[in-house]
């Protein structure tokens, strides 16, 4: 995730880290070089043809609808993604607490504490499929080769909870709150997994890219007359605010990506461990913080 | 569900697995028929009515705000579909769970967890309205014949745990926290059967479907003066996106059917045949792959 | 509630049962009326009044704005006033799971599974203010001259389980778990009642109608001249789609009404007594049917 | 709360009572002369300024998109609360059948559930900052001068609670079951005292006034030409339109106010005491009912 | 949060205090100055271009949803917050009575209500970054010095629970009961700092910003023919109405913050303690008032 302030005039005019411009900037120059062979074109037929603004603002009125819509689903995607980890934290924090009241014994506390923070770490590494993490395999490296990591690991913690309640060292008020606790976590990790496994439905892509490439190749039709040899200019920025767009909501709908939109979840991760630390009684590690802007 | 990525320039050009252009094409191409038809009335008859743009462009508003409400709303249907399937996977998660930490018994636990199993498969056949399923047929063939299969589960659930609990092998923290958690999964099952029971009121399809078509009919008055021979290919492709948003949010509304927008309730219920095969001891099964990019 | 499928080619075209005609069809005629004799007189007085179109356009973005966010509330309105009744029925089968699991005694379990029936009839029928329903006199005769009806039933399920938990015939699990229970079917009691007492505020109707025929009324001003004698006819389409819109909102926004598009409270009371069936060992009946596409 | 049916031809054309006429009668009038003076200015000044149109149509936009989100943030606060009470009817209902289920002594039942009335009204005169209520009076004299009345009565029934446990005469499952409410109750109050303490940010609303009287004024110039000495009328619908919602707005965003759009707290606090007289033996009262259509 | 009521006509006209006039008022003033130049540099140059107005439309449609877009998203984060703190304030106050009900030694109810106390002004410095508090420190000093204070509050908080639990102060339903409090507290604290964490996506930032700021330039160049010298009067319009949105979405997107439009984190802080004050015997401070209409 891009960590910045509120831009400056500099940044406005200049930023390119953060910006879509790297993305949509070669679309949009082969764009302004299409309309200016329109323009050119239109200079050499006669006849050539011209779209009425009217009927083209219509269109352009469904495309910003249908760009809204999207670009709306997408940020709902990537903020429910940060509500569900925002929550986990809570839960994991919650978790270390109940366990101290619940568990007398220290050692089934510290276990399950332990587990509950490798549980962290293998369900990012599960979102973002990352191949090969050197803090998951630290933690969980027993879990890694289990058909779901992180639900193995959740299913072990159930299991020391469930010896701890034979063994007479965990009562009934514990169990029930420790399973509650364990509920809701299993809640949220199953909500970032469907975002995950469930995409923005695919027909809504086909179908927008398909419309906004289409206004963007008409449009020069329509500026030709009134705008001349504007027109490119023109198309440049619609093609910017459109694509732009576009890509964003691209972006944002993969929230657990590790684009430069995608959520912060090693930070979150780390947050985790700073809050665990006491409970374990470990060294606390400092919070991660933002390299060139950008905190992963 | 169709599972496929961002689309590439060829996809944007020529997909057609996942588009919705086989459902609206007959039509957009007898639209633009109509559209040529109009254009060559037009030429032959003077006086042939001629509609002002201004006017027309509120009645494209309208249009556009119709069809934007009726695509939220289908698209808050397919995704609260999915959300209320994810929880009853995190549910299912949980109740086996609960199961190993308050049931002591082995014998207790397996028959409650396999029963959820045969849950979730007849739950996804009174969906899907599927007349027979050989996996429903093999986890649950008693239930079949109920007359709520999906209940007749749960309440054979429940009476087993009431068995448990009156020959003293389950406590009340256990009956409590198992009560709650079918409480839940009860809830989610009510959420996916009210949707597929309560369509969109038919009179929103009626009024959009007979203002889009209106719309489209109309529209070559609308730009036959301005815009002449290109009147069809501009009537294409409002068509296009109008009728094509239309079809798309028919779809999504129903999101338990099998259509390529259709929720993956095989790999949803597959993902709890994993979760479970840990608890039960049986051997893990393969997570389900979309074939064709299509994930049933 | 109107049930059917996705409208064909013939029912776009002529279905008037489910659709608005029946109730804005007279006015749209007065309307196409109005407009001609506006017409006629534009012919024969020079002078006559002509609006800017451009002017008009704002006031129908306005106009639309205002139908959208009534939409809207309306739409939502009615689709959380099936949600509760939704969460009704799934609560009403886990009161009955939880009865068989926390209360012994089969008698204790009858009586509170039969009153919970009569609540859901009374319920219904105190929504509705049917006056006489064979129905819940049937099962809740007792109940239907208590000041509050719904809430008598309740009051009478929670002094049986006081009675029962005094008699140590409910522990305190179970206690707590049916007082759970019967606090979530009083908060959905209380959501379907507060929609049914506080209809949307009366001000937006006032202004939303007084708006909507002021632009009819004005409309033919701004297409006497452009649109000539066609203008009847734009008028007709434009005051069949707001008008529509009007009194579809005006409809949804009354969910619990028998109207074409009240919820259907018959059928969901019909599957709470399939679901409950079961439990008190009754012969289930049979769900109800949509009779000419319409679900009571 | 206005309480009148769907509006009809005649209330449409007459109805002064619920409607925003008499707050923006004046303004509305003003504004016409102001019109009708710029109309007369334009027909002696040569040279007089002149709007384009289009320019103006995309400040209208803006503007309805401004007052659009306005109304939905206004429309919200306002559904929220009357959420909110109808969640705490809810809960008030729910808290006397706990009493009866979880208190067994009548003189501790009596005294909370009697305490719980008391809560209502002084709750509803805190957020109406009503000076003397003869009701609240009535029921909960003693609090009145407490630093915070509703937060002080259900600190008084907590300490009953406390009580009782401590004597033996309330036991854990009863304790956890009647804090569990109070907690929910405390979370509705919480919830509403919210409401009226945080306004819609004072700077939307300068923003929206100011842009609505801008807009206003500007009119004039964009309509005199095309429209000539119609002006004023149009200039007026415009006003009403958009000054109309900005009051209904304002009313709606202080929803625990008396204004003809105010909840109809008064009303609801007798239904929670028709609810409550049963559990405490008291004669039923009679429900609120509507004084020409206002329910206060 | 300034705190005013609905603007009068004076203030509409004059108020600063609470406007975004001091933060957009010269870049307004830089644009009406470079629309002057335009329109000078219009009347010098023949062939100066001209851009037309329809087209402009779309993009001032597009922009309009952009904003409207971030504004929703903005006023969503701060209200969000403030329910956040809205429900810290209700659990804090339930917090205290349920010790008051479940821990029956004074020491213990005591200790932990002054924590709680201390945790909502460490929170509240936490968030909002205060490097010196003097009411933090005089309630928690030995926290400050914590990696992250508000959380080892909490922690201290429950290491007393669970000695009181292992001394047998605190029975199983005490500690369940105000274990699930801690975990609600612990919600509210984490979804405030996801809200401080992260901030609305830089990209949007930029995009918004880049096509305010290029409409607004681009602005006069549509305008100079139609309008002529009024041109930098209605640039200075549009500029105040979008910048002046955007500067208040950037304001509103930081809920935590100590500008005009920040929560008042203070005056809540203080009910907290005028409530918790009862339960700890200590003298009742007085509600914060708003200063010069503000609220801290």
């Amino acid at each position: 995730m891009i960590l910045r302030d509120k831009p400056s005039w500099r940044e406005l005019a200049f930023a390119v880290r953060g910006s879509i411009i790297t993305a949509v900037g070669p679309k949009v120059i082969a764009l302004m070089i299409y309309a200016g062979f329109m323009v050119w074109l239109h200079d050499q037929i006669t006849g050539f043809p011209d779209i009425d603004g009217v009927a083209f603002t219509v269109f352009g009125i469904a495309l910003s609808l249908f760009l809204g819509f999207r670009n709306n689903a997408a940020y709902d995607r990537w903020w429910e993604s940060r509500k569900l980890w925002g929550g986990l934290l809570a839960d994991v924090r919650s978790f270390a607490r109940e366990a101290e009241l619940f568990l007398p014994e220290p050692v089934d506390r510290e276990r399950v504490i332990r587990l509950m923070l490798a549980f962290m770490h293998l369900h990012r590494v599960h979102l973002r499929q990352v191949v090969d993490d050197p803090r998951a395999r630290e933690l969980g490296a027993e879990f890694l080769t289990a058909p779901h990591p992180p639900c193995a690991v959740l299913d072990r913690i159930n299991a020391l909870l469930a010896q701890a309640r034979q063994a007479g060292r965990l009562d009934g008020f514990g169990a029930k709150a420790l399973a509650e606790r364990l509920g809701s976590i299993t809640l949220q990790q199953a909500g970032a997994e469907r975002i995950v496994k469930t995409p923005l439905p695919y027909v809504y892509s086909l179908l927008i890219y398909r419309t906004t490439y289409l206004y963007c190749l008409l449009l020069p039709l329509a500026l030709v007359t009134p705008a001349g040899w504007l027109t490119p200019f023109f198309v440049g920025i619609v093609g910017y605010v459109f694509l732009g767009l576009a890509e964003v909501t691209e972006e944002l709908s993969h929230p657990f990506g590790t684009t430069p939109n995608g959520l912060p979840l090693d930070a979150i991760c780390r947050a985790a461990e700073i809050s665990l630390a006491v409970h374990l009684g470990d060294p606390v590690p400092e919070p991660l913080r933002a390299k060139d802007f950008y905190l992963s």
